[in-house]
Order: structure tokens, then C-alpha cells, then sequence
């Protein structure tokens, strides 16, 4: 049984009891795993609460990201790799799993280029961000989670990375998901989030697309609504970097990742 | 070189930009060293940003500590695991030491026994608090950080720590830092505070406690004020469970941990 990277997403809805519970019967049963999660959500909601609300940017090719000033930042940190992160590993040590929490600054396991400046489209006109601490993961410290994997412990990756000059910096958990799986020699990558799949109309559910074929996955960006988009993305970098399977995987039910490995959600490869 | 633990307080004042630049020089030097921080002071603010003030408890026996309810735990993973403790990893990171920061449920690092009841004196009366998850760590997972120090990466660990029922549990930070200590057979512990170390004449720094023989430390338990009891109660427990030196510092000023080890603050030992 080959190395899987499985990605919960961090939206509403999301059952992390059950994504435990399943993965913790799959490493019981030898496989080995390792598991990266988001939390847009409940940033959100903390941002709030904390008097520094979210605002999103569209870029200038239309993706939709978190702007990320070093407050923002901040949040992040505490709800990804503070609240949600420690909660997740308490989770999985229920379930027997030694589970070891880390973002991508320690040990500089997500690395990447910060972007130097951000070009949006705001309120039709184009502007540039430069204080946004945003960029892109392309370096895995394979070597700390090989030896973390070797010995037996499961690692659980969250955003922030850490920029070339040392800095925290935003990046996309979906895409990153599909670095890690591509560095790693993962034999499938399970992104989970609150929706069954690729939906055909969103959000329509019984228009789920079950297979995409690894040449045909740029024409289904189409079909991506919001998030969706960087999850296409994602899946379209990890086929390109030699992954030769992601599937698209719903985790409000139950055996969220055994469901997937079966086939059942967007299967693409 | 032996291995030593340097735990930075969590108090106002606290400069952590001279202590991660020391600990580089450090570490550049050869040295292997284990990093503790808390982070009280923060905890307490976004505990009051967030709608739930903190709360102190006093136990029967004196001592003062805070009251955690679940929300508390969960607010306490936001700024110790999540803001602080990614905040110094990166700031190690940016002088070239590669730091992987952990709190003591990842990998059970810091395991111990969950209070089953709190017994507080309330308004001069005595009352059982059932709901409140604050215990003692006993147990160290000496196989994670050996692990991590042999592979050239230096751990950052912070509370909470991991009750023997896989619950989050709050510890005080001193305390296990000496249990720290203990376990890797620590040649030394530094605790970092914003005091020059333990005062007779609290606070006038100039009736500073320069050095404090083994055999008598539990007599200097009376000078100890506040916070500065637990740094001596862990002192004391670090002294019988075989670390033969521990150095109470000043946190505030340049150099604190070379400082520390040349003998400035309070030596024990």
C-alpha cells in the first residue's frame, strides 16, 4: 500500500469526527497517510469576532483569494494552526493515531516565492497590493516527513508557508496538497470538502461528475464555481507533476476517505 | 556540549527578537537545545476580545492558576500553539535555525493526568470544580524529540499537553519544562522571564537572589510572588528528579540565554 495525502477542506459542514475515525481505521490497517486541512470558516468567523473582518480579492485572471495583511496572518495562524490543527491531532489520538501537528513554517515543510505584489480588480478598476503576505508552495521538506512517517507518527499539514525570505505567507491548501502528494510519491491525493464532487451545475448534486480523464481536466474548469476552482487547479498540477490519481471526495458522510479510495465522488485520473 | 532547555516566559516585556538571535548563536555554536514558551499575557487579551475574560482560580494550597473551561483550552491553542508559537518559529527560521514548533498534544510530547477535580477556595469558601481540563505532565515522549534534535531540527513546544484519556489538558509551562529537563537529561534549564530572576524584596531588582544551593531551595519558595511560585516549585522538582543546574533569567535584555548560562539571574544548582 502506497503513501496518500487526504486534504479536508475547511469549509461549513465539514464532520472531522468521522474523517478521524476513517482515517484512523485506514492507518490501523497499514496505510500510510498524510493529512493536510484548511479552516476559511471558522477564520472568518474569529476574524470577526476580533475586529478584523475578512476581504477577498478577484485577481486580474478572476480567482478569488484571502487578502492577507500580517494581521489576517495572524488569525491564520491561530485558527489553522492553533485551534483547528491541535484539535484535529486531539481527534486522531482519540482514535490511537499518533498524529503530529505542524504548518508549513516549521521545519520549512511548505515552501514558496512570495508573491512581491498582488494585481486585483477592485470595483472594475485593476490595483496592486504590496503588502500581502501571499505566494505559492513549490519546496517540501520531504525529508522531515519522511522521518516522521518512517517512525510511526501521522503528520496533519496546514497553511501558512514560509516564503524564500523567511516570511509566513498564505498559500492555497488544495494546491499545496498537490505538491506534497507529487514530492512525496503519493499514490492518490483525497481532497474532501462539504460538496459530493465536481458538480456538473452547482450546486445541483445529482449533476456530479463521477470520472474525469487526466488529459480532459483543464476543459472541466468550466464547471468550478468558487472554491472549486483551486480544487481543478490543484488536481490539474498534481496529474501534471506525476500523481496518478485525485478524486474529489464529499466529507459529510461516512468513511469520508474509504468512500473516496472506492471510487465514489469526481474520480480523476 | 550538553543539551539544555530554555523556557521563555509568556509575561509583558518579554523580548523574543533577542532571544531567538541568542539561541541562533547558540545553535550555530554546536549547541542542542530544547525551547518552552508560554504566553499568558496574550492569551488573557484575546480571551477578552473573544467574549470570555479569563479567570483565575486559587487552589486550597495557595496557588493561584487559571480556570480552563473547553472555550479557554480552545482560546489558549489560538495564541500558544497557533500565534506564538508559529511567531517564533519563524522568527528562528529567519536566523537559519530550522525550528518545528509542537505543543504537547502533537506526537503526546507533554502526557499527564488530567485533574478529575479542581479544589478552589472561592470567597473563602472551598468548592469542586468537575469541568475544568488542567493537569500535570509526567510523561515525555523522549523517542519525538530525540528524533527531531538528531535530525538537526530544534523543538518548540508549548502547552496544552495531552491527558492519558487523549484530552487537551492545560499545564503549567515551568513545571514541564522541568519535567523536560529531566527526561533528556538536560545539562541545564533556563527559565526566561520578565524579572532578573527571583527577587527577595518583590519587585525591587536590586534585592535580586544571586545563587540558591540545591538543598535549599524549597526554603526560598517564601520570597517566590505570583507566577514566580510555579518557577520554583518546577526549580525544585527539576533539582530532585536529577538536572543538575537551573538558572532563572531576565528575558528583556540582550543576549538572555548566553547570559543566563555565563551566571546572570538566579543559579540553583
Amino acid at each position: 500500500m502506497g503513501l496518500i495525502v487526504v486534504k479536508i477542506g475547511g469549509g461549513e459542514g465539514i464532520d472531522l469526527d468521522s474523517v478521524c475515525k476513517d482515517a484512523a481505521e485506514l492507518v490501523h490497517n497499514g496505510q500510510q497517510m498524510i493529512m493536510v486541512h484548511g479552516g476559511n470558516f471558522e477564520a472568518n468567523q474569529v476574524a470577526e469576532q476580533l475586529g478584523h473582518p475578512p476581504q477577498f480579492v478577484t485577481s486580474v485572471s478572476g480567482i478569488q483569494s484571502r487578502r492577507t495583511d500580517r494581521r489576517t496572518l495572524e488569525i491564520m495562524e491561530m485558527v489553522y494552526a492553533g485551534k483547528i490543527n491541535k484539535s484535529i491531532v486531539e481527534k486522531l489520538q482519540s482514535h490511537g493515531v499518533n498524529a503530529v501537528g505542524l504548518c508549513g513554517v516549521d521545519g520549512r515543510i511548505l515552501e514558496g516565492k512570495r508573491k512581491a505584489t498582488l494585481k486585483i480588480v477592485h470595483k472594475g478598476r485593476r490595483m496592486v497590493l504590496r503588502d500581502d503576505y501571499t505566494g505559492t508552495v513549490t519546496e517540501i521538506n520531504t525529508h522531515l516527513l519522511r522521518l516522521l512517517l518512517d517512525n510511526g507518527y501521522l503528520p496533519l499539514l496546514t497553511p501558512p508557508a514560509i516564503s524564500f525570505e523567511h516570511e509566513a505567507i498564505n498559500v492555497d491548501g488544495d494546491r499545496a496538497s498537490a505538491v506534497i502528494a507529487a514530492a512525496m510519491g503519493a499514490e492518490q491525493l483525497i481532497i474532501l470538502a462539504n460538496v459530493p464532487g465536481l458538480l456538473k451545475k452547482f450546486p445541483d448534486e445529482s449533476t456530479l461528475i463521477p470520472h474525469i480523464p487526466a488529459a480532459k481536466i483543464d476543459d472541466f474548469m468550466q464547471y468550478a464555481e468558487k472554491r472549486m476552482k483551486k480544487k481543478v487547479m490543484g488536481a490539474s498540477e498534481a496529474l501534471e507533476a506525476g500523481v496518478p490519481k485525485i478524486v474529489f471526495g464529499d466529507a459529510r458522510i461516512e468513511n469520508p476517505i474509504q468512500q473516496a479510495l472506492a471510487g465514489r465522488g469526481t474520480v480523476i485520473g
